[in-house]
C-alpha cells in the first residue's frame, strides 16, 4: 500500500474533471482528498488528488489518466521534492471558561480565530498533513461542531544549482 | 447569473464523489472550484463546490444533489453567514535582484515563503478570494512558473444570542 499525490493539469471544461474522478471510482478506488482550482491560465485548472492503494494499480491509474481527453499533464508530487499543504476550518463549542485553553492551542499552532459566536469559535489553520492531524488531535477534548479540510495541494520544489537536486 | 458555494456531506465511498461531479457535467455546468477532504467522522467527507450559473438551474442542481445516493447533507454557504477561505501556492521566478521586491509583497499580504531555490521562490497564502486575487495581480509583473489554488472551502458562522443572527 502506498500514498500518492498527483498534480493534474486539465482543460477547464465540464467533462474533464468528471472523467478523472470517474476513472478512480470505476476502479473502486476511493480518493482520500481532491482539490481543483484556477491556475495562472483561465482555460486550465489544476487538480491535486491524494489516493492510497496498491502501488502497481496506482501506476496503472496514473497512465490511464494521462490518456484521458482534456488532460494536459500528470505529475506525481513526491514528498521529498514538493511542498504539500492543506487548509482546515474547525468550528468548536467554546463556553466562556473553555476559551483560554482553546486560545492556547491556537497560539501553539499559530492558527487564526476567524469567527467568534455565543457558544462557538471557528479556527483556521494551514500546514502539512502531520500538523493538521496533530491540531485536530489536540482539539479532541472539545466538542467539534463542524470541520472542513480542503484536501492536499502542492507544487514541486524549485531546483538548486549546487547540490543538483 | 449567480455564484453559489455548496457544502456537501457525502459518504466516504468511491462512487459518491463521482456521482456529484457527474451531475454538474451532465448539465454542462463547469465547476469553478472543488475541494473534498476528511471530516471529524472517518466515514464522511465534506465537499465544497463553487459554481457560477443561472439561478434557477443552480437551484435545480442543488435539489438533484440532495436526492443522490450517499449524499447526507447539502447546504449553501451564503457569503454574509459563512467564512470562506482558499489556499494558494505560487512558484515565481526570482533572480537575486528581484527578491527584495517579492519579499515586500509577501510581507504586505502576511504570506509565507515555503521554498527558496536558485532561481525561484515558492509562496503560500491563505485568505478569501478577493485577497488571493489581489495577491496574484500584484505578482503579475513576475514570471509565474507554477500556481495552484485549493478552491474555496468554508463553514457557516456560529450563532450570536443578542442580534439573533
Amino acid at each position: 500500500m502506498r500514498n500518492m499525490v498527483l498534480s493534474i493539469l486539465i482543460d477547464n471544461t465540464p467533462g474533464a474533471l468528471s472523467r478523472v474522478v470517474g476513472l478512480f471510482s470505476r476502479r473502486g478506488y476511493n480518493i482520500d482528498s481532491l482539490t481543483v482550482g484556477e491556475t495562472e491560465n483561465m482555460k486550465v485548472s489544476r487538480m491535486t488528488v491524494a489516493v492510497t492503494g496498491d502501488g502497481i494499480i496506482l501506476d496503472q491509474i496514473e497512465k490511464q489518466i494521462k490518456k484521458l481527453e482534456n488532460v494536459i499533464e500528470v505529475k506525481e508530487l513526491a514528498s521529498h521534492a514538493s511542498v504539500c499543504r492543506e487548509l482546515i476550518l474547525v468550528k468548536v463549542a467554546a463556553a466562556q471558561e473553555e476559551r483560554p485553553a482553546i486560545n492556547a492551542i491556537v497560539e501553539i499552532f499559530r492558527a487564526k480565530i476567524v469567527d467568534v459566536a455565543s457558544d462557538t469559535m471557528m479556527i483556521e489553520l494551514t500546514g502539512n498533513q502531520a500538523k493538521l492531524n496533530a491540531f485536530t488531535k489536540l482539539l479532541d477534548g472539545y466538542e467539534i461542531k463542524e470541520l472542513v479540510r480542503t484536501g492536499i495541494t502542492g507544487l514541486a520544489r524549485g531546483f538548486l544549482d549546487d547540490n543538483g537536486q
